[in-house]
């Protein structure tokens, strides 16, 4: 088993089969699962066992690898399991940029394809650990910061995104306090954010998704980190549903608003928000809580998953090669690592 | 028991008893509670069996009634059961104002006490006809409305104050679809606006309260309209937790956001926003969803049950006098009923 700081395996091969925390369950259990076959890796995926952009190229890379394995190095296989993971959610480029890069190596066969999927999984940590570094300094001595979603080890390889920054922030000795929105329909604040952050001793406290603004608008935030599932080249950000309304809160209060974006979640092929596939997920998340039903029957629902943040709202990007301010075309294209 | 054309029926007088639609169970259950004591009238306020400020006035007016009755019009007794109810809960002007309008007839016996509280009720009704007529002549002839929380005939005597004017509206002939914030942690959205107008008939599509800014950023609201618990008379509403972020989303896209205020909300004795007290309601409302605990053991929680919406984002009032437009102060005192 990989070990990582954070100390959460969210996603790891372990003898010929790639092991999954379910997210679905925590934080009121901690299974973990096991997939030996890649259509059970692309049914996790598309289910949310494991969710959050970086950790689902990771899942993907290793359903990559499952592939060739089953395969044995089978060209053409391969190519159907990556089009079969391709075809599980719509939002995060992590995903296509995971599966496009496992391509590039599709025809040296099962162990080299493996190899590379640990690769992905150790630079999707390294780049956590960058990311947190430079983010870090943007957090003051002591800060309330809020959060929405998970962007934490649970949606990486390990360390965290948004939470990585809160991590690396706290390892420098800051006195961090964080505001985790719970996060409806899925719960990702209250469930899978409240669980990591508690586990490592960080001070954090759940609010419901409607009383972020008000929160932000008394004063008490210092500034709101959140992670992406895809920047567009001018910087608009798609996020979990929700960041957005966060996003115009911090606006209106001069709060800053920092995404944190590894670079594997920049797609400069992108113009703006308004090309970002966002996907709809199904109702039952919206009409059910944890398996019990909240509305009355036969009412409809909407559940878009993911929402745009326009770029003028991001007050930086906090990526592992450093931060990146507007204008954010201009610096992206400057900044982009060879 | 009274009849009003909504046929929803919150809060009346039967016998000797003030009965109320239990509003925790809905929409699984229609379970009537019948209250002869005014100590569990407070309770029934105070854990939310009835809610909506239209509401807890008319149930307080009724709780002092009962007191009256009880005491066999004892004014000491009456007295201390007008500062038992005000204790209840700290934002909804007009529990106070209830109160404060049976305080002037606590001399005249149990008999005038009632009638007095049925007329609470029943002007309750009629203002917010009136507030449906002025409102529904700013929804367009075909319109989706977005709403937060319950303004319905469950927070009023019936009818409703914001779904008065869709109501109204829908009565008029126009096409009017809504869109329902879900309202966490109470779930009013989800449990008692779905179900009040998927009754009624009225075209009713529950979201997450997350997606309720991007679904207005994407075009497709034509107009945002919620209730209040208090208005102070710069215009600053306070309104159930999440209405200052539905009014920012509005703000930003120029959809007019509008809020149904019965002169009984309107607090001309409170200057602006800062001065109105937002209750902060129990941590299990957010740590449990319909009993089911949804957060790791151990996290803390904040839970208002209410923020305040700056009087620039908002549109207009409406009131069972007219249309209040800004500048609010001189207006409003300008229309203020005799």
């Amino acid at each position: 088993m990989k070990q990582h700081e954070s100390e959460v395996y969210t996603v790891f091969w372990r003898g010929d089969a790639v092991v999954m925390i379910d997210q679905r369950v925590l934080p009121h259990e901690e299974r973990y699962n096991e997939y030996r076959d890649v259509r059970e890796v692309a049914d996790a995926i598309r289910n949310m066992v494991v969710r959050g952009a970086p950790a689902i190229g990771v899942a993907a890379a290793f359903g990559v690898a499952l592939a060739a394995r089953e395969s044995d190095g089978n060209v053409k296989a391969i190519s159907e399991a990556c089009d079969l993971l391709a075809s599980t959610r719509p939002t995060a480029v992590n995903l296509f940029w995971a599966i496009e890069r496992m391509k590039e190596h599709i025809d040296e066969g099962a162990q080299a394809l493996l190899a590379q999927a640990e690769l992905i999984l150790q630079e999707d940590i390294a780049n956590c650990k960058a990311m947190g570094s430079f983010g870090a300094e943007l957090v003051p001595d002591e800060a309330t910061i809020l959060t929405h979603c998970n962007a934490g080890a649970l949606a990486t390889g390990g360390w965290g995104t948004a939470l990585g920054v809160i991590r690396s922030a706290v390892a420098q000795g800051k006195k961090v306090r964080v505001i985790a929105d719970e996060t409806r329909p899925f719960l990702q604040g209250a469930r899978l954010t409240a669980w990591e952050l508690k586990r490592d001793g960080i001070d954090v406290t759940v609010v419901p998704d409607v009383a972020a603004a008000a929160l932000i608008a008394s004063g008490e935030v210092d500034m709101v980190v959140v992670g992406t599932d895809r920047v567009a080249r001018n910087g608009d950000v798609a996020n979990k549903i929700g960041t957005y309304g966060v996003a115009l809160a911090a606006h209106a209060d001069q709060v800053p608003f920092y995404v944190a974006a590894p670079w594997s979640t920049i797609d400069m092929n992108c113009p703006d928000g308004d090309s970002i596939p966002i996907e709809e997920r199904p109702s039952s998340e919206v009409t059910h809580v944890l398996g019990q039903r909240i509305l009355p029957e036969g009412v409809p629902v909407r559940n878009p998953a993911f929402d745009v943040t326009p770029c003028e709202l991001v007050t930086a990007l906090i990526t592992e090669v450093g931060v990146v301010r507007p204008p954010f075309e201009d610096e992206l294209k400057r900044m982009k690592p060879a």
